[in-house]
């Protein structure tokens, strides 16, 4: 098993009462990372170690299970064999025999082509990336704290954040709410409550999974709490201290603002094009390898994909269109634990539970199977679908401590600018 | 004032009715450390924010106090100026000028001349090098874990702390009981149980500044949880892999081991050097600054030391014997606000309350007030004092919820690697 998130996990887990079966699971983490909450660490509402399981923690009593903290980064599919590279002990690298390989190296943002923007928008699929942007987001302040040249304060106090999928509207909606109350009576030189916080889509609304009219609530409720709404835009350029947006049927503009967060576009991790390499498979536009309805790779029965770097076909031969997100990971690892388990193959179908999205504090939209909700009602529900979901009851108890701290006292605690 | 560690703070909030004052706290991070419990965080019981205070939340409401996130670099004592660098707005530098200075730069652990040892033990006086020794010592394991040679496994599982103050005592302690109980279930091809953690001391007790006896109930818990004892022995060589020690009546000898923590010697911040160059006063051989029994240095009563950087001079002339604790410093920082505040000058006298170190699961030593505790009692003292002097109810609830798990579970669940 490639890969210890959600889908990988769900696969791990899912294989502890399967007879004679040992797994290895292969993770460049020695953690599993709760992605969805990723985005409350980079604005200092959690701390790192609060949303990230360690992984042999979660197994050590799962004795058909071992864990290798490597990268995988070549398959041999003729002789069965994976490449591991980076490993803890220094070693070059080694190669380990598989009977059955899963891999779900999930997924990316993606530039457009333009990966030297990353340097100056950075992504937060990752904890260094959310610690990163924690630290790039709350250095701003204190640049414009220091800053005496209005304009270049101005600059300072500019964030924008780029997609408006449900990470960015998260991030753009927890930045305002920093800036416009948390941090409020922080600065002495600087109000903070002048922040301009600006969200960049380049579709006509946010949410574009959701449906229309809860679309509309989130812009209202993001337009509510300060974030300023760019739709129909493009991102043309960036550099450091400058964004150039294009609207659909306007002019280009140059935007100074040094904190630009990136969630936009999603491109498959590398691991996809590797295993498509060495399958003869192909890849789709956002580098996702193609697999067959029951998720294993044309042709080979014992090779499975999935997660955030497979496309599923259907029975049709045309490719699903699922959404990335961790619901459609976890079920299609639950499913190919299954097809291992039982030696059996069977099409993948995912069971649509919902779809959430959080604005800020009492504000969010779900969408569930048709019933849609918002404002506090779908905050509450976002809370307890988030917290149920998060691997052990400490980390739990500890996320839980941090939300009513923040609710309460309108603080984000975990501020620590690492250097 | 310069510096947020424990003196400072107590410098700040001690002026918040001090009527006419403002002040201007300068620190080079963005938040309080409550040292004492990095250890913590280096051996996965604890996240990095849980024990980070920031510093413009701690003093949001004190409308006279505002903070500076710099390094300072230069005084000029003639001019009434500090000079600040690494400026969170990329500018080069930049002075302020002060009516009272305050100086609390604290203190760091000292390799007797060898710098480069550094490189292979690092010490965990910062967030920085407790989030680094924690990666150290967990990838430690995984890479025991892909070891196949038993001499280069074994190396790897031996862990040497230098040093046997309350720090060294409490790391040794600490990862004893990561490698014997937290981590035993969690790998297949190591027994964890099997890690050698050596305890190097060059005198002939541990815990030098508590009373003879409670060094021999310390050092007999810490044999009871598999810690090996080296006591009169000294480090005379350190290398990548490699740690040379000496006993005072043997033989040099070579220990295989890829893990040293360094927690012996200490040295005062470069900043006592700076201002007693710019003073004109003198530095003892730790690099601390001599300052009056007032705090003050010598001919500059509007120029202040204190905490691990300063030596403080009795009435008499001589130097007073006061232990690099939180205690001293938090005394003197309060001595000092009352000075500023009131415009009078006395001498400063320490009010020893007690010392406290933490062995283990069920085990530390107290010495109050010649009461001396030990094993649960002097335990729960212990849990006690450090929740108490924690900053901020929220943190207190988290580091209360984790230390409850890790009794319960006897797990340490922070134990994330980062890259």
């Amino acid at each position: 098993m490639i890969g210890g998130g959600f889908g990988g996990l769900q696969v791990v887990r899912g294989l502890r009462r399967a007879a004679g079966v040992e797994v290895t699971l292969v993770d460049r983490q020695n953690f599993h990372l709760f992605q969805p909450l990723a985005y409350q660490v980079a604005t200092g509402g959690l701390s790192s170690a609060e949303i990230a399981s360690p992984l042999r923690r979660v197994l050590r009593h799962q004795a058909n299970a071992r864990v290798v903290l490597a990268e995988a980064t070549g398959f041999d599919l003729g002789s069965r064999e994976v490449t591991l590279d980076k490993l803890p002990n220094g070693a070059a690298s080694m190669t380990i025999p598989y009977d059955v390989l899963v891999v779900a190296g999930g997924s990316a943002y993606s530039y457009f082509g333009h990966d030297d923007w990353a340097e100056f928008a950075p992504e937060l699929k990752s904890l260094q990336g959310a610690l990163a942007l924690r630290s790039r987001i709350l250095s701003a302040f204190e640049a414009a704290e220091l800053e005496a040249d209005p304009g270049r304060r101005a600059a300072w106090l500019t964030f924008v954040v780029v997609g408006a999928g449900p990470t960015g509207v998260e991030m753009a909606g927890q930045i305002a709410e920093l800036a416009h109350d948390t941090l409020r009576h922080d600065y002495r030189a600087v109000d903070t409550s002048h922040a301009r916080v600006l969200l960049v889509e380049a579709a006509d609304r946010v949410l574009g999974t959701f449906p229309p009219s809860l679309s509309r609530r989130a812009a209202r409720s993001l337009e509510k709490i300060g974030v300023t709404l760019a739709l129909d835009t493009t991102v043309v350029d960036l550099a450091d201290g400058t964004i150039d947006v294009q609207p659909r049927n306007g002019e280009r503009s140059t935007i100074a603002a040094r904190t630009v967060v990136w969630a936009a576009g999603v491109t498959a991790s590398p691991l996809a094009a590797l295993l498509a390499d060495a399958a003869g498979g192909e890849v789709d536009r956002v580098g996702r390898i193609l697999v067959e309805p029951d998720l294993t790779l044309p042709g080979r029965p014992e090779v499975f994909a999935l997660g955030d770097m497979a496309a599923v076909r259907s029975a049709g031969g045309e490719v699903q269109r699922l959404p990335g997100v961790a619901p459609v990971a976890m079920q299609e690892g639950r499913h190919v634990a299954r097809s291992i388990g039982s030696g059996t193959s069977k099409p993948f179908r995912y069971r649509d539970k919902g779809n959430l999205a959080t604005i800020g504090r009492s504000h969010a939209v779900a969408d569930v199977k048709g019933v849609q909700l918002w404002g506090f009602a779908a905050w509450v529900t976002w809370l307890a679908v988030h917290l149920a979901y998060l691997i052990g009851f400490e980390n739990r108890l500890l996320v839980l401590t941090r939300w009513t701290f923040s609710y309460l006292t309108r603080g984000r605690t975990a501020r620590v600018i690492h250097h």
